[in-house]
């Protein structure tokens, strides 16, 4: 059990951009990050776009105030003369500002760590992919839930067989509180979201169904969409042409088929993030309001429980295990795990060993660019009067 | 409370085609009709194909031997010759035998209570209807599951305006008992159902999906679906050109979006009959595996779960009442529900109170049709390459 | 599968005391008696204290005139001089007539099921036990709720070692409908039930926790208490000296212990009624409210919910099924278990069957007597300052 | 929303004894203290009994090797030397040790911080009390699952009569690791919970209902045991005289009536940490496994569920909110409000602000004191032959 020893040689100088006073989000990332101070050390931020209310906040969770700094470019200049500059920056900024920033800290020599959705067009992706490549660094997209253990559980299960071959994958992530316009005229996190100059092409295909379409990918490595149709709305007309919610069909390569369900004006709703997949033999499912029970459905059999921290799971579900059986993890948890496999990620990337990057499972670059395509066909198909489209993976368009 | 006491003037006489020993679904029907001897009293019967079984089934139900016929030409003409003969017939035969016999029934002047789904074309259904009308009787179709009291209650919510104007409608009826092809091995009853020319256009659409259309109807009445898309896969092989799991999205007319998806093949599910409707306010969720409790989830309250036999309901919900709250009701109560429904039907056709038969709520021929044109929507829909359609409601292919 | 067919040779000729149009539980001594017409034919009755209403009354649910007598009295009286006079009676008065009654019964011949808790003494129903025992006539006792088959299932299980040795039991049959003294206020049938005179020496020990109590014994037949500690209060100070909640503590012959809380001013339970076996290895559990689900829990395995009408269940806990798999029952459906079982019984009682007799689970006159027995115990401690006491199996009083 | 802004001037320089590699408990210590680095700053140790083990520990979770002591004797002596050296010290040893190192930790001139149970005696606590007072230090005692914010929720609603006069408790706190004797073959930390030279007088009551019961203290400060009656057991024999089960009576001076269910033998049960407050007008109820949910059940309305992070909260559950509503908190959380709590105490003594610390709901040396009596008070009354006792709340052993 992880019981805060370091995996890492010494915890990595950590700066942020964004998730300043105000950021619900911000706060998430720290609390990752900083999780028994084994992996990252907040050294320095450019936290908010306001340079005096930045500085202030960033005195009062602990930076010292030299290293608050007005902007990114000027942090990423200043950090690089230093010698205990920082190593690593992580991104948690409005849409569509992320692919500058990334693009200048991979250049300043950071790794990198991103909101989602990652950037605009998955050429960005590309081309960011390549340049961190080329600069040997690592670039992370922050899919929080992904770090839940019991997701892995059900990778495990499915990779040995135990619910056979995949059939229908059932996604859903869906909340009410955007069933009115009100987050509108009071949250500026919901303004800039429903902006498609700042969001980019969607809303919550962008910010609510990559994490559930990672999520998927992460459990069933194996399975590729081919075909996909998206029929999305503006029940709020203000959001138009973004959507506030939509419907989505997915055919795999193997035959099997999918839906994601994904709104924001699903009223009242408490628990609508759930993925589902049934096998020929049987299903699983887990629900992100239960984030310590996976429901494990053998057809003709009782229908079994499996709960978190338990000595019966498969050890991929253990790796990150931290509180033991009976105590309740929740997703702060699982932000933890997340940034915990980002330090081993750069870790093994400034040693140079592919080996351990390559059997690491985290959402790295490729995980982003992937939820960039995602958007992309879920928007080409709703675009082209919500028909059946060919589900383009091949990010060509970067090299045309 | 309903406790017995008869609400029609004395219990019409009624006899069954089909529904013998082997049939499940045909004690479900004496279940509903019998409660309480109030409404029906089973005095005849052409309960099996084989008529030796039929009649030694006949009267171990308590039927007296020479009104057990061999078939139901038989029985509808000898019976017509008694003074005491059957009133109202219900048919729990093959989908394929819907038709015929409903056909003969009426024109020995019968009201009819029918399985569902009710024929294989809408056309014959229109047919169906004119005839009934000209004989004044009634056809009645079992949709079970609509005799749930809370139904109704979300019907009353709705209509009061208690979750505002409706965005989607979420429904599902699967389970996981044809995941493999043992049951077409093992079951007289699946072997048909998975034969189209017994079994019509459909399997699962048909067999599972019109239940869940018909309930969404029966609590939304004003909504009106536009367009529909329909995308079914026989995961069994064998049991193509059937489908056995079918995702059906739906808009409707006033901007509304839904989605349906049916399934036998949902792998070791016990709980996979939902219906959630989501208004701009407020939401309803119902679930057939708790089927005394209703989620009424309005946005920024505390979630509200309703339970049946409690004052706080609509009079429209208890209605049908019989045991109060804490006291479980269950799939007999529901059939018995629709049962008592159908008898109030009949009286009041018998006696031309066209008053009483326009308000009350049952699931008549109309509802029968209106299923009948569900399936043929999909089954059209998923045969163009599951793309769009517009709804078909017309009814004039029978004119033509 | 119970299909309607008849396992008796024809329906008994039955008959009713009180259970008239206000008795909530008179309709469902009805619903499980007449389902299916398969075990009992309603021919007679004296429903109401008011003859006037219990004629009306009677008629309404198809006794002919004759046959609805004024009193129990003239009913016992004029039947016995029929030919086809009544052969069993059910008693659903206030409990403090129940002794005179069944005492009427059995002497004019009848056998007897009548409501819990039976009689105010165990001396009353040990008189009673010799009394049926030398007439040859069974004494049923409807504890409605113990006709859920997945109780059989626990039976099973425990039985064949697959929770271990029993350790705790934890029963608990609570509600909060009389959180007020509101019910007294308007409801007959709460008002003789806080009246000592009429119901004897408790209120909720004798109205409620006796179902449970059964439940346990008859999940349980092995388990026999030892000692026992009662704390009784009555919130609503107008109840005194009966109780609208209690605690119980129990110590078993082998070392087990359990808990029983009994209560009718829970306020807003709607989920009360629960059982817990925690074994050495492993624990079961129901809950009425989810009356088609039972919890087993194998200490150090995924937690399993076995649901009713599945194959994998034991053959006990099918010998009742009516529905099959994925439909929900609810407590009609149990009542209706109880009063076929009943049927059996009286069949074999009749043709001296013993060895069915013996084998066949089902609440007779020592169920009833046990539970007596159990308020009396509960009382007793109560009233000794809530101490431990002895629990008297004995039955001895009476022969003193 | 706390967002890692300090609302403390500075992190207190604080120390563990005990807590090392081997401890789980001792993780959740570091967790609750170092979220977000606002309120502690880990900077010294003597982390376990073997020296070489603790210092190699300590070092790993980042303490400079230097300040990882041998033991807290020389810990204490050594950082009181230093300008930088400790201010607050947890005690995360076996109970028996708590005692020692409390009153030199204190004497040291450290606050401290310990795990529950306290201490063996109640004498022992006030002795504490009084050396803590005359210190000017404060005792804080880990009640980790405390921190729940929905139990702040419960406190608010229930000062605020919106369930009306409290008349039943129902506390439980069970699981079934414990169901047989391996975990005191496998396990250290079980070995001396069972050894009374270590534990003291009980297992699961001072393990595991101390807890629940400064909870239900927390929940109800009004509310004060007058008598109570507790039975205790040993189901795996080698842990007598200490219990690994127990049932608990309590009768309330307010006339309300309680029940405690602590157990570690409950096989398989993964939910079994339950509170519900029964008032005369509606009931709460929460459970640990669903740590974000409140059920509010009025008598005669819907039942409503409230979830953790919404609006519709009251302020006192929403004082250290953090995640926002949809995003669940797990123990991590709890733990950290607790130690966030326990950084403001200490913020409040160090400057004499009695005034917030009196305001402020944390478990200090009373609820620790008030713990240590209710396990002396359930001892007593189990070695008195499982009678009923007079609550002893009054320290006045000490005094003697």
């Amino acid at each position: 059990m992880l019981n805060g020893e370091r995996l890492v040689n010494r915890p990595f100088r950590w700066a942020m951009v964004g998730g300043g006073r105000k950021s619900n989000v911000g706060y998430k990332h720290r609390t990752g990050a900083l999780r028994d101070n084994a992996n990252f050390q907040l050294v320095a931020g450019a936290f908010d776009i306001d340079p005096t209310q930045g500085k202030d906040f960033g005195v009062k969770i602990g930076v010292s105030s030299d290293r608050c700094y007005d902007n990114y470019q000027e942090m990423f200049a200043k950090e690089q003369d230093r010698e205990d500059g920082v190593e690593v920056v992580t991104i948690a900024t409005p849409n569509g500002t992320h692919y500058e920033i990334t693009k200048a800290a991979l250049k300043a020599g950071l790794h990198v760590i991103c909101e989602k959705p990652l950037f605009f067009s998955s050429a960005e992706g590309e081309e960011i992919k390549d340049l961190a490549e080329k600069q040997n660094k690592i670039v992370g997209v922050t899919y929080g839930y992904s770090g839940n253990q019991l997701l892995l559980q059900m990778r495990a299960m499915i990779e040995k067989g135990q619910i056979g071959d995949i059939r229908v994958v059932d996604l859903q992530y869906t909340h009410g509180f955007s069933a009115t316009d009100e987050p509108e005229k009071t949250s500026d996190a919901q303004k800039w979201r429903v902006d498609p100059k700042v969001a980019g092409p969607s809303f919550v295909i962008g910010d609510l169904s990559t994490h559930t379409y990672y999520m998927s990918q992460m459990i069933m490595p194996h399975m590729k969409i081919a075909k996909l149709l998206c029929d999305r709305q503006s029940f709020v007309g203000s959001r138009y042409p973004l959507e506030d919610n939509a419907h989505i069909l997915m055919r795999y390569e193997n035959g099997a088929v999918g839906t994601m369900w994904v709104s924001s004006i699903n009223a009242g709703c408490t628990d609508g993030h759930r993925i589902r997949i049934v096998g020929s033999k049987a299903s699983l499912e887990w629900w992100d309001d239960k984030p310590n029970e996976l429901r494990y459905e053998v057809q003709g059999e009782p229908v079994r429980i499996l709960y978190r921290g338990n000595d019966y799971l498969d050890d991929l579900a253990k790796e990150d295990e931290r509180l033991g059986a009976l105590h309740t993890e929740g997703l702060s948890d699982f932000w933890a795990n997340i940034y915990h496999r980002f330090a081993l990620a750069i870790e093994a990337k400034n040693s140079g060993d592919l080996k351990t990057l390559e059997a690491l499972i985290y959402p790295g670059i490729q995980a982003g660019i992937d939820g960039i395509r995602w958007v992309e066909n879920c928007v080409r198909s709703a675009n082209a009067n919500s028909t059946w489209i060919e589900y383009d993976h091949s990010g060509q368009k970067l090299h045309v």
